[in-house]
């Protein structure tokens, strides 16, 4: 018999039951929290035309896409042919770029503004390694065509809301801006046209410390004048208490406009609020960068208590959208990193599943009747047939996520005692 | 300025929050009753190797394969390649094919029976059309390792009952059986190797009729004897009472054998029962073929009042998840109609969202207490900064989906009217 290989394609995966009773778990609290503040799910296709995908807005991720190929054509080619020239579309990488169509397609009939909840796959062709799939979920929540800082406010407000349901309790907030990281760039000697280069590797601090940093921002062609003026600025800004924040900021950087100091202040007032309401503390972090270009004020991240890493994170993009139609469009979002979140909840809710156990002589009638019978109140119930040693099969059963059996006999009174089937009950 | 085209990949389409609506609403309905018949969700990845897609196991639908290339290749493709080589991977086209895959991979942590619930889009490359897409939804529920005909009659009660609960009442189910087929396809002259052919056509009936059905099989090369033998026994078998269908099938068709005469009499006792608790009504069809050639026993539709063709449909096929494993496994399944039955139902069940409408000299930090407030209990609050005629604003928060407002003034008195937002409250 030849051997026939069963096993997902390479860097993908299946996802049995319990997995999907935890993810199901997380996606429906999340999406009852963001319901709630008024955020409607919307849905893109998995694919798109490749030029909207290669159109730059992606980084480092459109060398990540699965291409496409065309239809219709020959099964050999004749002459030499460019690659491009075989694709026409490609999975997407991300939710935003879809996003940024989907709101230049459909403008006149959304709400403004218009609160976006996204949740689905995206796919990338990474190198497979543990962990990390060729196919993820993603779960993007934003706002599109507020200007103000409500829109931060309340996606920083929803989205630990959000976490501490699914059980992810005393988060931290830690929050930056990208005009304020222009400023200190500035301050320190870098040409604006070599920040974001300075910004990539100031992203590598808490990994790499100030002589890392020094050292590749010496490669890039930055002094030791630089650093030291950045990392004087940052250390003063280090721990700075909320309420001292904007004072602060406006001495040690004099160069940050008003309207920096104007935004940060609002955001230190409403997250001093949300803190109170949901257990929730902040922070300022001059060294947060974030990877995407696209960002243009406030950009901030969630981490949880015992996760490495953030479990989401965002900022406000006010130029993406607007690329779509030609004008200029204000947003803001959030990412939740659902995949990390769904692997720190390892414990399913676990669904009260009843085994009828029916001896095959039992008219089939009859065990669809007593089935029928037992699920009244909303309870699951599976008939399965008896086979094999009874307590190997009982065994089986709770290998199965059966908690509890009755057994239908041909011969019995009709009485079904219930019973359990984990030693522990 | 460039006019760009913001519209998805041709052939898909978005989902706006409306019809996500009423998707999701059909999904945790549907969810919700096989939930309670035992069904646990489970989710393969959207690509699989190619190999596997093009198996022969999916018919007609893996001429439609959307192929994926393969990562690392060179810019320029030389002349004389194979397309073939430059491709290692598909996107599914049905959840059955990954359903064998799954099951020959992970048989030894599913308990026996496997009662699965799959949901998730499938992508095929069909010429794009009115109400017909690239990207679609498919719901399938299989029964994997029962060989008796509790399968059929759980998976028909639990799939009418989804589809009453979803408003689609009074459906009626047809039922053939493959088995029945051959013997009928035999009887009439119609040799074993020939009988696929003989099916497609016989399942034209309810379009061409007989004149149609007879001039098609004689370009097949089957003569008026072979016609007139198989419309006497199907019309000898219309309309027949469920009590009367085993002992007419018997007289009509002495070639068919007991087995399948007792697995119809099962059935239809079943059938009986169900019909009684859930408003169901039944009947033998010797004209249902349905399209895929790997059933090997029952085989059902569903059909709705008010709607076009079938809702459901499926049957057993015992052959085919066993191909992964080396080893025969019984299965049947069915296939929900979601698309169908998400365009039976256009009314959205609405949320009752309230715009909290703020004038813009308000706080942010005061509308989004305000907002917290209103939200407790449940409500779905969102914010909305005034801007432009009142009246017009109005109009708009209505066509956004709000059905309420309340108007938050920086000089109120804190007391917040909720105001309805249709002429018809």
């Amino acid at each position: 018999m030849v051997k026939i290989d069963n096993s997902p394609a390479r860097g993908t995966r299946d996802l049995l039951p319990t997995a999907v009773a935890v993810r199901d778990h997380v996606l429906s609290t999340i999406t009852e929290v963001y319901g709630r503040y008024g955020y409607q799910r919307i849905e893109t296709p998995a694919l798109e035309r490749i030029e909207r995908l290669s159109g730059g807005q992606g980084g480092e991720n459109e060398k990540m896409i699965f291409q496409v190929l065309r239809r219709g054509l020959p099964e050999r080619i004749e002459a030499d042919t460019e690659l491009a020239e075989l694709v026409d579309m490609g999975l997407r990488y991300d939710l935003t770029v879809p996003l940024a169509r989907f709101y230049g397609q459909h403008r006149a009939e959304l709400p403004t503004p218009f609160r976006s909840f996204q949740f689905g796959p995206v796919w990338r062709a990474e190198r497979p390694q543990k962990g990390r799939y060729r196919q993820f979920y993603q779960c993007d929540i934003d706002m599109v065509g507020e200007p103000g800082m409500l829109a931060e406010a309340e996606l920083i407000e929803a989205t630990t809301q959000a976490l501490n349901r699914v059980g992810l309790t005393g988060t931290t907030v830690r929050i930056s801006d990208r005009r304020f990281l222009s400023a200190l760039a500035s301050e320190a000697g870098v040409p604006a046209e070599a920040q974001d280069g300075f910004f990539i590797t100031l992203d590598k601090l808490d990994k790499v410390g100030w002589d890392g940093v020094a050292a590749e921002l010496d490669k890039r062609g930055f002094g030791p004048d630089v650093v030291s003026a950045a990392r004087d600025r940052i250390e003063a800004l280090g721990e700075v208490p909320g309420d001292k924040l904007v004072a602060t900021l406006s001495d040690v950087l004099p160069s940050l406009p008003q309207a920096v100091l104007d935004d940060l202040a609002t955001t230190a007032g409403c997250l001093s609020d949300i803190g109170t309401q949901h257990g929730v503390t902040w922070e300022f972090d001059p060294t947060l960068v974030r990877g995407m270009g696209y960002y243009t004020g406030h950009i901030f991240e969630v981490a949880a208590p015992g996760a490495a890493g953030s479990v989401a994170g965002g900022g406000r993009y006010d130029n993406l959208i607007g690329r779509s139609l030609g004008t200029d469009v204000p947003a803001c979002g959030f990412s939740i990193g659902f995949e990390r979140i769904v692997d720190l909840l390892s414990e399913p809710p676990a669904r009260d599943r009843l085994a009828l156990l029916y001896d095959t002589d039992v008219p089939t009638s009859t065990v669809l009747a007593t089935a029928r019978e037992l699920r009244t109140g909303g309870r699951a119930v599976a008939p399965v047939g008896r086979s094999g040693k009874f307590a190997a099969q009982l065994k089986r059963l709770e290998a199965g996520g059966y908690r509890a059996f009755v057994h239908l006999r041909a011969d019995g009174d009709g009485s079904l005692e219930e019973r359990p089937l984990r030693g522990d009950d």
